[in-house]
């Protein structure tokens, strides 16, 4: 960045590397000099040579350059950047839940705080759309048909993104009937199998609510409780209405009863629970559903603040993803329009039918939202007995004994 | 992008090269097996092998890899790759002046739509921080030592945008007494030298504003007629203020009629024009200044109507320029404090100072809103006889021989 | 806002109304001093006695105040706020089309300036979901109940707004088998209905684009040229692909050709652009898609380039405005859940269902990228002939006597 | 907002009222009938009828109606709307401090929430201003004069949120020689004499971070550990260089050495640090400084965690403020220029003047970005003895026998 003073003479004291011996002059500065004796210049350490000189214009290759290319082939590049960016993020969150780290609620931070930055990351892509909407129908069609049979759904990374998250292969809008696989060969092929067989961060999500404490049978055992609150709440309800004298009005509010008794039967109804999973309308186990529902009821509970902020990153996370999908069918119908009317069909409509439900990963922290009770239905907590809301998990030396680095 | 059908067979047949002998499959999915044949696949497109693998951490080098430094190097790459982006607009732009292409009227459409592109950019890369600032100080503390000396001061593709747009060398806040050219070496500070030497921006907009159709002294000759009439209309005012009687009002209106009088002597002054040029506090020529006037009063006549916008994309621009640099400094100032009361000096400060309107490159076209004037003391243009504002001028052999093909 | 200097001393000899006495004294300060003498202070001037007063929770009403009402309150206000200055712009744009205005085209500046504006408020529009998402299902679950009935279905400034600028009653997704305008009653109803029967934008653009210079059939006569040049140009292909020897490439190049010849077939045939139009699924006349197309070839000419800004801003009205419907979407999903699995319908899905084409009021500008054909098949100009294209319509009489203020 | 099924029948059941009678239709869309029964419709709810008459344009009511005055008034209630939320938002925060619910650490929750909400909404708006800057000088001219003496120096809620975040009277920048307060009389007046002697968030943040555990002297004594941790280092440091044999390095690195010295020691110098508290330089206590590092250092402790985001937030607030601020100068400098070269003064520049770290009531939490350590001086937590940062405040009967309701 232009003029960043980052890296100002910190406190040389501090290095580790074997001080040298330029004068006292101010590094920034100084790179060019310093740079011969041993330091890195910025051009270099963004590798400047290689990122500068990756856009070759097909259009000019064939002789016909189109101005508005460049800025195709630089928004794709950055697109990609970010991409990888949020694979390494990806990837590192889903380390410190596989390793078992984050069972030193210390590592939790980390998991928040780059998860967050996935959420920052793709706010800026979602507005990285404006920059491309600067290109009209007309300018793409003059170099459209140089890029064939080049295409987005051959990003690699945006699919192992997909994969890594959750997004399973059979939930995939299909597109003319071919595999998403199929557009990718050898290595590329080879990578996005194993990501289907890697732990998603879904699954890695699901595996730690299902520890949420005080779900414990033999402890706070909050679904048992949660279950009793509910059904004592509703019968209470159905005994007022029952005393009030015959109406419409006790009609209606008998058959709201019955309503709302089968929507609660329904959450505590382990079997319809696995039957929505196994046709992909759920997506967590049923403990971890359970988890879910604690933290979001004890969320104010000093252990479950920041895990409550984390299930609340992770439906953004869900939410732009789809509204990135939705910005890009927003930009394609621009492109090369819907062909509506003239009996063609087009990725349009396939991309189209990707911006559903069925590519949001955490659609259960969503739809928990129709399982709100009031709070005074909610398991009463008396601190002084659950300590576990006040204690956070202590470093254990299984897991712990590597340093935080990573 | 992910998935994107843009490429979707457009039309076979517009294409010039050789028809080739797939199936009729959907390109967009076909296209691992076509591009064996001649065709080229998204990640070769976007030459993702130079961009994906252009992230190296220092901090990995010196075996004490820090999470947060992969940020700091994307984010990074991805001002550069837009900054090369802003760099091919605006010499596109450049080029259209310079070759007087711009002389047709046709190419101002081309003219606009880069000029807004550009700030379309500036836009995103201001919004950019707020991925960057997910970062901690400590976070940049862990890995700071290891960049240096790095700088952003090293970032010739910025220093080239600022030049080419028309910051001039002797505006410059100096840091530390050293010339900003002094960063650079071999070709990169030839071509930051030539740069210095190229028609900027600045110079180009002020010719063609100086060609402003209605500044002709034996055409409609606007700058007398507007100084006439905005005489006229101060006499006016003074004569009504005369006839009032003696009062403290009248008093105060005397002495703000001095003051308007005053402000608008020093507007048809030339001389005193030029001293605030050689101070640096106005950029564009007399000429050009009259231009731009002209401009802003008959923004509405047909002809001025894309000028006009894209005198505002100017300033757009120029604010966002320094937007940018604000929103540095504060992200800078969260990195690496402002040394405030410790007795040190920082780049901060530096980078403080360069958030002025010494760097605002258009301040002119700002400063003109102390100039403006009732609408009826603007000279009236009589459409029958002043058809320049309703007619484009024509294609001119010998700017137009050429295709607006760039 | 603070601070805000606008309102400095201008030009005191400018003011039409009587001079006041006051000492020289900066006006910004002096507010409070001059105000008892004639003038307005800021918050009078706001009346933020009414605007700062009308947040009154039901839920405090019900004596259990929740703290996140406050924030649902103010973020609707402002939603309406913007939807009335969005109204504001749309009804001036309007007027401009109805009164003939439009034809001197020194008011396409308005036009397109006021168009503009409605873009960028839109963005923000979008953007300000951002700070509501900031509630959490569980907070908006505490006060849910005190709103009843409520709801934005009531909204009458975005039904006016959708019907302003051309949501046809045939085309909304019914809701519960009920009309949109039952949520209304009286007065409001009555306006609803007025504003189905005056002109829509989409009505006006139309007519407009109707009136596009180079469509008479006894001048430039563009849609014949433009016809003939496709099958010739279609023809010239086609003989290329007979020649060549018999081989599966050929076969797929001539149904190519087919398809070809059938889809511009389609563009070319009133009936079908009329019945497509009785379905919903074509929007404009067929003379106003010429129009709209013709402008699209020859966006560079100096009298189409703001005609083609036009365009381009209504394409980014529809987007924004279904951007807008799908984040209104994802925010309800977080709210209240889609109800999948429980039986319930909810209007969630409702919602969903209007994030529709069905909602995009120039789609037809959209669906126009499937026609675009290389450059060399566009009808030629001749500037030296084709004035018309560099010579704006003058001030007509009948129409421009009126002054041009609104 | 439109077609909003937020209000969607919850479940009715939960209701306190009294139950109504209408039948089971959509309560969405059955308000019009029941709010005749009881219930509130949407315009009522949010007193549409205040908001959406609250724009009259001063240049109507003197009969020269100008178009852009609408936005300007729009645009202006939207900032006040805003201004109102946060300072809605500040004084619940402010409430949880003062009551010492804080001591309840499960008020955390709520303080990071709404003080995130606040970042949130300071973010829009800065984005806010791109709407605002679709008038352009020459528009705003044709109103200006109307406004006056109107002006945003008063506005009484930006006024109030600075003081309750904690600018303090003397730091403001004075412009014409007047008090801030002289542009408020009465009732508004007094309201801002009493947010200056009530206790300021920044006052209420520094109380708590003086209560930071760890901080105790006779318990894990951070203070006194750190300050022997960092001799100790610099020492250590000290002795490798005087073993290297004499050079220019050598000397370089103690003169290095003899400045972090300076550095530390005037961390440690209670003295200094009041000193540049008298002088402004830094607002916080020396005892709160101490929480904040300490906070800083072990942001990944449990107990840390939700303190270290907020210590991030209140730094958010500041740089948004201060980037609003410039924000402003911007669209200023557009609108009535600098008067740069004219002989007047300007409130542009008092504007500018404002845009300064004295206005940044936060700035030590950025300035301890000096005094980061590497985190092997960070004296060490044993988590088995320390368990104070494993275990959070419990309720404690003196401050958390209310509910938590607000």
């Amino acid at each position: 960045m232009s003029g960043c003073p980052y890296f100002e003479k910190k406190h040389l004291l501090f290095k580790n590397k074997p001080p040298n011996t330029e004068e006292d002059e101010d590094d920034s500065q100084a790179g060019v000099n310093k740079a011969s004796r041993g330091g890195i210049i910025y051009g270099d350490y963004l590798q400047l040579d290689k990122i500068l000189t990756a856009q070759v214009l097909q259009s000019e290759l064939k002789a016909n350059k189109i101005h508005d290319e460049h800025l195709f082939i630089v928004t794709h590049q950055a697109y990609e950047l970010w991409f990888k960016q949020i694979l390494f993020e990806l990837d590192s969150v889903r380390e410190i839940f596989i390793s078992g780290h984050v069972r030193d609620e210390r590592n939790m931070l980390k998991v928040n705080t780059r998860i967050h930055r996935v959420v920052m990351i793709f706010r800026l892509l979602v507005d990285q759309f404006a920059v491309l909407e600067t290109m009209t129908a007309l300018d793409f069609f003059d170099f459209r048909e140089y890029l064939s049979p080049a295409s987005g759904f051959q990003s690699l990374q945006f699919r192992l993104l997909e994969n890594k998250i959750g997004v399973p292969d059979n939930l995939r809008v299909p597109y003319n009937r071919r595999h998403y696989r199929d557009n990718f060969k050898g290595h590329d092929s080879e990578m996005l199998l194993s990501t289907e067989q890697e732990p998603t961060l879904l699954k890695l999500v699901e595996e730690w609510l299902e520890r949420t404490p005080g779900l414990e049978v033999d402890g706070f055992n909050f679904w048992q409780r949660l279950e009793i609150n509910i059904l004592d709440g509703l019968n209470q309800e159905k005994e007022k209405i029952e005393k009030m004298p015959d109406s419409e009005e006790k009609e209606e509010l008998m058959a709201e009863m019955v309503k709302q008794r089968e929507l609660f039967t329904s959450l505590f109804d382990e079997k319809r629970h696995d039957h929505l999973v196994s046709k992909g309308e759920r997506r967590l186990s049923y403990k971890a559903l359970q988890g879910a529902l604690m933290i979001y009821f004890y969320r104010e509970e000093p252990r479950f603040q920041v895990p409550f902020q984390l299930l609340t990153s992770l439906m953004d996370i869900d939410t732009l993803m789809t509204k990135w999908r939705y910005n890009h069918v927003c930009m394609v119908h621009r492109m090369i329009g819907s062909k509506a009317g003239t009996g063609g069909s087009s990725g349009y409509h396939y991309l189209r039918s990707t911006v559903s439900d069925r590519y949001k990963v955490f659609v259960d922290l969503f739809n928990l939202a129709t399982f709100l009770v009031p709070r005074h239905w909610v398991p009463k907590l008396n601190p002084n007995i659950h300590t576990f809301l006040y204690t956070a998990e202590c470093c254990d030396s299984s897991y712990c004994s590597s340093d935080d680095s990573d």
